[in-house]
């Protein structure tokens, strides 16, 4: 009925590239060089029947900057919903006082039985295993700014991507959404019991990527565009598998294995947060200072891709920029700045 | 000492009805078709000291809508007051951080004694088993808006109030709201043990309404215009009580009921949370497509009831729509549509 | 690398003295007799690791009085941080969302942390036993506001600090405060074992202030200004001061004590929260309308403060008056009035 953003599977390749060029404006806006606005008055529902206070945040500021409010809940349940309410009367009621929702939820599909009963946009914050659409956006978002960076383009591009392949929500949907894109090589590489489901892997093959698997990052990735590691998502795993489980240090992407095993022009993502405690062998944290990082310019890049959704699902992505008026100040150091700034800045 | 509003008994004719005017101006502004910033700079304090997702975002909302910023509070303690601080303290100490307060507590009158020590505008919005004004205005209001359009009246109409009418806060402040309107008919049906308190009965009687009680729906109620159902408020129940306690389905308001024995201009309401889970016998989901069902608009009804409460209390009920402004573009659904149009539009 | 406020110790005289100019420039904002835009599109990460109600608020309402947004974060946890995300990654992400950042911890040093991560202000809202330096500020604010009106000058003043010495964060960081000051006479008042710390006293002796200790309040103190009284910190005990400790009633700051020991023009001051429970000895509530008591005074005081502590970060001291707007309405009762005022209006 309402445009939602429920799933990377009901996006068209059209949808994709006009929410990015819609992004790229938002840009001076996100970063608060510009004013906007354009959603004045408009109230957004940020709903997180699971706590993430990361993703919370970001949909939060990404409204705020385009004039909206924002009325944020938090908690595992909705005091309404423990007296036998159906989401249902939940989604109708919220939708009367609010002109936009973002949901997330730790059950599969409550966000679409949520979404089904109102008339406001809905947007998927994560249904628990389900979907993370604005995740996998600002992934794909990340990696064509990159690329445009560094002079390099899409098509036949080489990605690899890392870690718990099986768990990890976002490569799900990133690779769902390179099923839009032309032909890529897409390199697996995961612990034994970790690897992607085989029908992403069909899913991919058949939009015309060649996929590879391998279970070691002990090799020659030189030609590799982009590294896109994930944390081993222990919390998702059955006890017997908990209790065997010990990720090698061969999987760890850290400086050496850039120097050694990739090149100067290879880029490091990850959909964060990563475990930095000894032994986690996520990304590395001698990474930190190295312009390959591009975790922040990431996470970075969620505030205008998120301003970009909510202005395609309001119907303000023709207007918002027709007033922008000027800040009038400097900041001491400007909100978004290229982490190569940011690091010859210290 | 400030204007507040605490409890039903407070008001006058001559406040409500201005007040339910201020709300019908400020329908277009609560459903975003025009833009105020009447309360810019305004800061309100929203304080659940017990939770309660649904009122706190309706007055969050309302407030937002008006052009000024919402801080909420929620949980059940403040960390203050565990140190001993005094509900005078945190009164006072709040009244020089915001513009006015609304405050839900679980325990009867607290709202009552912080608003003694405030000099900024109190909402009471439920304390315990004690008030909960701005419920009993929107449900007034409601009815109406309702009457309107159906071409009925107030003066001589029949309501039926059913469910729970011992226990249920908002069934007890509407009949005291009604004591200031012209002679009604009033039908009580509870479930034995479960009446409406015989204060509350004389009181409306001493109004001039005509009340009687019967404890069975199985009756013609085709005269009835609106029926007014509430959950079985067990958590407020002895322990006895619960026991022995199993409502019968005679109670239960479905479309049946409404086809059968009452008309097809009979509305239904309900203060929500209703239960919808199996054989809770509260108002059924059977009537969710049908127009008779009113329950999403007197929730959409709280916006422009709660934003006048706000009006009238900080000064603002003359001027808020002097400098009204468009929106500019248009949302793909507007907010607030009648629910009519709501299944319309599936 | 940017210009935070992590504690009292970095502070210079000028910037306290410039900080406190613009605090008088912002009150006609802070009370709402006057609005501004200039942080507009701006948005405060607002982050409290530990609850503190009336702090997160006070910082809240500073930051939406100046035209921005403030996304609130409670609680002891950050979902991330659960999974190994080190401070470090949680500070620069957040920093790509928002403008300034407020952070309240449980643990010494872990702002000090974050803020060096991070190219946005961050704003120590107090870690632990450190540092509160917001408060700080706003107590000597207070002390020349409340000296201004009585026609006296801090050079040469008597300040007696009593109750908690030893674990009080706040008289700790005024004491510090105060060596940038000329020199006064300083008493200080404690039972035994919560002695202020002598590296403290020999640091205020070493600036020049005549500091001197006793261990009653039963004594002359006729010449005193300023009765700065603090909430035995219980929580901060080790068990064994837990069992022995009872506070005497000697050290009760009441109405008897500032009557029959000191002057008509001693005030009362309390970092709040204060303990009004029976037997607890702290500052009396007997005191309540008595204009001597600036305690509420003193928490007003805060929103103008901090408002000048976010405009000197963010760099807006010199321009955020230049297109202040009348609110075009009385409310009720002002904002920020006087407690004088305030309790004739009773």
């Amino acid at each position: 009925m309402s445009a939602h953003l429920l799933s990377v599977d009901s996006l068209s390749r059209d949808y994709v590239d006009h929410l990015f060029d819609v992004a790229r404006r938002m840009e001076p806006i996100a970063q608060r060089r510009k004013i906007t606005r354009v959603l004045e008055g408009a109230v957004l529902g940020n709903l997180f029947f699971e706590a993430s206070t990361r993703t919370r945040m970001s949909f939060h500021s990404a409204f705020s900057r385009l004039g909206g409010s924002v009325c944020d809940t938090t908690g595992f349940t909705f005091s309404s919903m423990a007296k036998g309410e159906s989401l249902y009367d939940t989604s109708r009621v919220i939708s009367g006082y609010v002109d936009a929702i973002v949901m997330r939820h730790p059950d599969l599909g409550s966000v679409a039985e949520f979404a089904a009963a109102t008339h406001v946009p809905v947007i998927n914050g994560g249904d628990g295993p389900g979907e993370h659409p604005s995740q996998a956006l600002l992934d794909l978002y990340t990696i064509n700014k990159e690329f445009e960076r560094l002079g390099k383009a899409l098509p036949g591009a080489h990605l690899l991507l890392t870690g718990d392949l099986r768990y990890g929500r976002t490569v799900h949907s990133l690779l769902k959404l390179l099923s839009l894109y032309p032909p890529m090589q897409i390199t697996l590489v995961s612990p034994p019991g970790l690897e992607m489901p085989s029908e992403l892997i069909d899913r991919a093959e058949n939009a015309g990527h060649r996929v590879s698997q391998r279970d070691t990052l002990q090799a020659d990735y030189s030609d590799v565009d982009v590294v896109y590691a994930t944390r081993i998502q222990k919390e998702r795993f059955t006890q017997e598998m908990v209790e065997g489980f010990s990720l090698s240090s061969d999987f760890s992407v850290d400086r050496a294995f850039l120097d050694q095993r990739c090149s100067t022009h290879t880029i490091a993502m990850h959909p964060l947060p990563r475990d930095s405690r000894p032994g986690a062998n996520d990304l590395d944290v001698d990474l930190n200072d190295d312009p390959r990082l591009a975790i922040f310019r990431q996470t970075d890049n969620g505030i205008p891709v998120r301003m970009a959704i909510f202005a395609t699902l309001m119907g303000v992505a023709d207007t918002f920029d027709r007033d922008l008026r000027d800040v009038g100040w400097q900041p001491p150091h400007r909100i978004g700045v290229d982490d190569a700034d940011f690091i010859a800045l210290k």
